[in-house]
């Protein structure tokens, strides 16, 4: 497989440098690749085989990495997050790329005081403008996680089981980024078949702080030769590989309740004042009803009505109701229906409260009144829904519940992410060589799919860029992304390193 | 005064051994306790002057003892308060006391695991049967704090400013039992007019487990001789000091609600499930309205009618609703006079939602759908609701409104704590010596309150042993006992010292 390889390459080189001369040679060439895409026993392929040969290596990296608690919800951890970062571009630096660590600026905490936010590493492998250039971004922050949160192992300590890898951060995003940078090592070894860049930041699980206007700030520099974007931070929709064309964007509010100065005790106070936590809760009841339908005014005004043929998209998805109720333990989900389940956590807002800042929130009893609160809850967004308009929309119902209530405490309500869907045309050709690289490595039809979640960097790309974007992940359905026991499968862990290598290698037969 | 107190405690074995045989003798006895307390310059005492000399080491030893974090809710906390038990232990033997450290069997944790409920401290200064016998009840266990809740010192670490002392227990309830130690510990110089008993315990925060099954089963030993019973864990209502003659109870209740089987990521499941947190959010809208009124059906019906004279009661009150204002940063109570806020906060019950354990409840922003929350929340308890009953109407209450919501998620009402009020006979002997004891020390007329919060040894006590309990305690009506920056002041910790001691003197001129 390394002379067909070569072959390629040698055919590459030709047609993208437009030294061929004839119909004749171009014939020629297409013989060579129909010969290795088609004859070549998959997956005898020393890309692969070096894949397999070094397996020990990357799951030990991941968990070198994933030891690391890079939460950047928590500001007092911003150190790791930056240690976290220093980690990545060492291992690039060995791959033979070369690496800007971006400054983006300071973080406002609540507190009023300033942080610096990591840096966004910016890197390069390869540089020969005879070959497309593909942008991949990815990140190395993660979630937070506490044993004590419902955790049977310790998050950052990465434990093998059932041929899992469990611990915070294996599939979220540090185990995608570094099967993309193991595939890169592994390609490397016969040299990359297109230019690579790299985009890694560590404040995505906090909406990308900083973000944007680098990208923007950038533009003409680092990625003005870019000619498609990978996001490696997506899970596939079941155990068959899938290529994500959508994601839901979102907007996170919170409600902030202040009642007395400071807590009091519901012996001395209880039946004389009015509770900040009653007021906070009655304003999140109305929020939704108990089936999940948004009752802020106007929020589905903006939804993108259902196209023609868009419900039989969803028929043909590899999709099992049963296999969800499996994973999650939930009986009874709000929609029947495959097709219909997945619209409403694909194209549909949503509304999720995700619980209180403030209140007494650990194990006993505490016979507090809280004095200020804070409710936490977002809504996805879906095209073509606008945060700005939809923070009018919540912070105005609020406020008007609130006056109906009449009591003397004070609210504030604040967006604090504002994060816009995204949709590209799943027909450019990087998502064909996409297709093809996923039938090569598991000899499948790629499921077409979109992502509940939000990767604010997609839609950012795109406008700012104007280049196609694709979301080519390798989570599994049930990894558990932002709950307890998060885990990526070494089977996907593995076999998704083989995705990457070979989307390389399929997307230096796409002109660019 | 050393002399004066001698003619007393001379004049009272005179008394409670029966040995006067004329009129005359009497009206001997009742000219010298006439002189002492009329003419005898306050407070020209020898244990004043004792208490004033060691003001100092008071205040250390109340430093060395906040220093043990003796959170009885933590059960990895167990340990200190098992040591802050055994450092009171130390100290009662120091004074000349017997101690016995009862064991009371072991706590249920929700784990299932049992770890051994904290010994209660029996102890016994003086056995004299001609003189009465007082036992005085006080816990050693604090509520729940960390710096992070918004206190502006470490609270376990007493910090003086402004005559304050700042610190977790100053108040409630380690600075009120050092005070009554260092009571005995003033007037034993002179011999102790009253034989003592102490009872204290280590869970009184949690809801006393264990201890109502040690008072029954001491009731014919260690209590058999007990005439009298003092509550050591009260404030005053206002700078003037106050004795506390009611208290309300507490039913404490967790509302588990289980959804999915783990934590769900609000992007893959947003839209597909029927929330826990949303399920618990409207079950705990439904326990009160607006204005503080308990929507459980039938709470008010046990509740005491007013009685013919009882509001007069409240008019004379040392009691300002601005000052409560000051203190609270309040800028509207549920009610606009003295009485009708009085009365809320002693003679009806009340509803808080305390807060919420399994969501979110960090800083920053999480994009979970928590699996199973459990909403905390208490009703205080008057004359004459029972716990038993208004746990039966609250349980029924939320199953019904969770069946009228239909959701697929469990819910399970539990009831934690069932604490019941407590109300005494303000003018049995043991009072009327505490209103001479205030006069002597503050010269003043006590005021006869009650307390919002839950004293539940109080009816245990009286329940069990059939004896007047009387609560008098010296804490300040802005000491935030369960708040953030507890403290107590140096006036109310140092001259409640002499009220301890004064009242000890007083009751043995009390015929047992």
């Amino acid at each position: 497989m390394i002379a067909g390889t070569s072959a390629q390459e040698q055919a590459q080189t030709f047609i993208t440098g437009k030294q061929y001369s004839s119909a004749m040679f171009r014939l020629f060439i297409i013989f060579l690749l129909t010969y290795q895409v088609l004859l070549s026993p998959v997956p005898n392929n020393g890309v692969f085989q070096y894949i397999d040969a070094h397996q020990d290596e990357f799951i030990q990296r991941l968990k070198d990495w994933v030891a690391i608690e890079s939460d950047s919800s928590d500001p007092s951890k911003r150190d790791l997050v930056n240690k976290m970062m220093e980690m990545t571009k060492d291992y690039i630096l060995k791959l033979g790329g070369s690496v800007e660590m971006a400054e983006i600026g300071e973080q406002e905490l609540s507190s009023g005081e300033k942080i610096p936010l990591p840096p966004v590493i910016l890197a390069e492998l390869g540089n020969d403008k005879s070959k497309p250039t593909v942008c991949f971004y990815g990140h190395m922050d993660v979630q937070p996680a506490k044993q004590t949160d419902g955790w049977l192992t310790e998050p950052y300590t990465v434990v093998e089981k059932d041929d899992n890898l469990y611990g915070r951060g294996t599939s979220d995003d540090k185990g995608q980024v570094l099967a993309l940078l193991h595939a890169l090592e592994s390609v490397n070894v016969m040299g990359l078949p297109v230019n690579v860049k790299l985009a890694i930041e560590g404040m995505e699980e906090v909406g990308s702080d900083g973000l944007e206007k680098l990208v923007e700030d950038k533009k003409d520099t680092f990625f003005s030769n870019v000619d498609y974007i990978v996001v490696t931070d997506t899970p596939w929709l079941s155990k068959k590989p899938g290529i994500t064309y959508g994601a839901r964007g979102n907007c996170y509010f919170f409600i902030e309740v202040q009642g007395a100065r400071r807590d009091l005790h519901s012996g001395g106070f209880g039946g004389t004042v009015h509770e900040a936590m009653s007021d906070l809760i009655y304003l999140l009841n109305t929020l939704a009803d108990g089936k999940g339908r948004i009752l802020v005014p106007g929020i589905y005004e903006a939804v993108a009505p259902v196209g023609e043929n868009e419900t039989d998209l969803y028929k043909n998805l590899e999709f099992s109701l049963e296999e969800m109720q499996a994973d999650t333990g939930v009986k009874q989900f709000l929609h029947d229906t495959k097709e219909d389940l997945l619209m409403h956590r694909w194209r549909y807002p949503s509304l999720s409260i995700h619980g209180i800042e403030g209140a007494f929130s650990g194990t006993g009893t505490k016979t507090v009144i809280p004095a200020k609160v804070i409710g936490k809850f977002s809504i996805r967004q879906v095209p073509n829904m606008e945060p700005s308009v939809v923070n009018k929309q919540v912070t105005d119902y609020l406020e008007a519940k609130f006056s109906e209530r009449k009591s003397p405490n004070k609210i504030k309500v604040t967006m604090v992410i504002g994060a816009k869907p995204w949709l590209a045309d799943m027909n450019e050709p990087q998502y064909l060589a996409a297709r093809r690289a996923v039938k090569r490595v598991f000899n499948l039809e790629a499921d077409m799919i979109r992502a509940g979640g939000t990767i604010p960097i997609a839609k950012t790309l795109e406008d700012v860029l104007g280049k196609s974007v694709m979301l080519l992940g390798i989570g599994g359905p049930d990894d558990a992304p932002h709950g307890q026991n998060e885990k990526i499968s070494k089977y996907n862990y593995i076999e998704g390193t083989k995705l990457y290598a070979s989307y390389l290698q399929e997307l230096s037969s796409t002109s660019s």
